[in-house]
């Protein structure tokens, strides 16, 4: 066996995440490492968490990006606010809110759950309604962007329900961070993680996470140890603790977390404003484009997501033949569906950079191409005047 | 608040990890970022695990790097063996000793706790009279190299007193893994975890792991569902299982993966064995050195790891005075001693890409400065010479 090294070829990144990573992050990744406890390095840390702020809105002082990817952020939220005996109403319109039933179960905690049709958003009402029959509710989990749907919920209702009702809210903000306004003060949001792989442009890997003045009164009131030491919040926030000593907890991984600043100092500069007006500008122009080829979208419009866009395989089209097409011909990645959308539906990301003019005209065209290929009558022509019109 | 991109210097890093990044392993990080599902990626993760074989010298199915630190590897060994009343006997000779400790707790299960003084290697026949008195032990652990001493326990004694005494063993091999010889197949280890920025030189962020086929059967005979999902070893097998369908689990960190794919395609071009003698020849050049300057080792000779030499502070030099001089005056980091040793000692790393003449000699030379600026006599020449002369 020898095995030499690997270089993978340029693709464009239009699936459900990793999204493309702009150029100034992958340079980012490559600079020189420095010791996890180098002060320059953990003024680095300092200078992350203000800008992990910005991107989740807040003031909240646990803020900081766990050093794993999105899923490990999701537990580390439900480890640190569940205790065995505890209750959860969790949320299910999609495979995110079945996870998180899956966390909340190794907790210890009851999971109550509340299914809502995938492709449609959480239903206030319904949340209500299951608040006010179980009194003694913890934690409220919701998912705020679900990937697997593209369906976007009302966070603000939900997390406003949560504080009505006497309980923390844990919320997925994986695919909505920099993608659609996240608001984690004015909406009073409890304990929030996101990905980097999403709208912030950067590799995968990492999970911002914050945790409100409550929740962390919750973290510190347990009358358990958090089950996970990775994960125990009291420790990490030792190690990633404003100003003092810093306590060694794990080794951080450093050169990823270059990538994470500078896709944060994009974000700033960019302003968070900008950022989703051009999600929304993008979004636009795609379905414009998709609607001439006949391609129909799984969520309405009100609810939909922006940056994840899942639409109907079209009858006469087969859905593996196409990515293949696109992934050998275009070099072009579009994501599959997942779970009960499994073979029905392609997921189409523009998420952070990959939101971007060219790459629309790009999925036109190609995803034209590979389905007039299969007999499908469309014309890319048309899709992509559609799209310009938006775009002018 | 205004902050821009992150540029840190060059430094020369000699700590307990992380150690210098070789350039070749810096440039892939950088490469393009494919999906985590991508054929091309999902070929380079079979590859992944094909050069981790090598480097545990294994055979076993189940190995694979954990998308997090060391720690979470640790935590991945632990939760998957241990279930709630289960009994592990957990050898302290350091820092990661105790946290085994935690680890075992947190799962639920009882932890007997063996110590030896720091600085010494496990004594295998007090190891063997703790199995003896305690019939039910389902988990020996221990660490294979201490890092915050510097002490190598003899590993193919304890695993095998593990297999006598019908017990599953986990071995933390974070520092040991390409640095000196670590033989999972041959000395029957259980579970293993290590970490990919110490002899392997790689960026911090990844803990390979391997399960010999008696850890996964206990994995699979479980009453109790592993308390992590995210690391839950029934699941992640699910994504990276050999050949079959990949099942999502969570997004694979996969610029990371491919700096460790490149670090261990270096590897195998040096040759393993290569690799443990180069470390064992600059830890002989660097004692040399070191004797020449009056610095005197904590670990006994026949216990001393080549790759973290703990070095006692000399009398009138103080310990931070020091290692800021190093780091302003030379780019040079040296670690600090941490628990019972913090303030007393230095812990200076030869490991992975640091471990070469060039770091020797500045190393030898900028102590000798730091310390002859605080009044401490002592001859960089003559220390100089000594490494030479090995060296040569």
């Amino acid at each position: 066996m020898a095995i030499s090294s690997f270089h993978p070829p340029l693709r464009t990144l239009m699936g459900p995440g990793p999204s493309d990573v702009h150029p100034r992050i992958l340079e980012a990744l490559g600079r020189p490492t420095l010791g996890h406890l180098d002060p320059l390095f953990v003024g680095m840390m300092d200078e992350t968490k203000e800008l992990l702020k910005y991107a989740f809105q807040t003031s909240n002082e646990l803020t900081l990006p766990i050093s794993a990817p999105g899923s490990a952020g999701m537990e580390a939220c439900f480890v640190n606010l569940l205790e065995p005996g505890d209750k959860a109403l969790v949320c299910v319109n999609g495979v995110f809110g079945n996870r998180m039933i899956e966390n909340v179960t190794r907790c210890g905690a009851t999971a109550i759950r509340l299914d809502f049709a995938w492709g449609t958003a959480v239903e206030p009402a319904a949340v209500e309604a299951a608040l006010k029959e179980h009194g003694d509710i913890k934690v409220l989990a919701f998912v705020h962007a679900e990937t697997s749907t593209g369906a976007l919920s009302d966070a603000e209702a939900l997390c406003g329900l949560a504080k009505q009702y006497g309980c923390l809210s844990i919320v997925d903000a994986v695919t909505s961070m920099g993608g659609v306004p996240l608001l984690v003060d004015k909406w009073q949001a409890d304990a929030v993680y996101s990905g980097s792989q999403k709208c912030l442009s950067c590799t995968p890997g990492l999970s911002p996470v914050t945790f409100s003045p409550a929740a962390v009164a919750a973290i510190k009131a347990r009358k358990h140890p958090v089950q996970s030491w990775f994960l125990d919040m009291n420790l990490i926030l030792g190690y990633w603790g404003e100003g003092g000593k810093r306590a060694y907890h794990h080794t951080a991984p450093v050169n990823a977390l270059y990538g994470l600043h500078e896709s944060l100092v994009m974000l700033q500069e960019e302003g968070l404003e900008n950022a989703w007006q051009r999600h929304a500008t993008m979004h636009s122009a795609l379905a414009a484009g998709l609607e001439c080829l006949g391609v129909e979208f799984v969520v309405a419009a009100e609810q939909r997501l922006p940056q994840l866009n899942s639409v109907y395989i079209p009858a006469g089209v087969d859905d593996a033949t196409t990515r293949q097409y696109l992934l050998a011909k275009h070099d072009l990645e579009i994501g599959a569906g997942l779970g009960d959308l499994a073979g029905k539906v392609w997921r189409i990301g523009l998420m952070g950079y990959s939101a971007k003019p060219e790459n629309i005209r790009l999925l036109l065209s190609a995803l034209a191409a590979a389905m007039l290929a299969q007999g499908y009558e469309c014309d890319a022509s048309v899709a992509l005047a559609a799209a310009d019109a938006v775009l002018a």
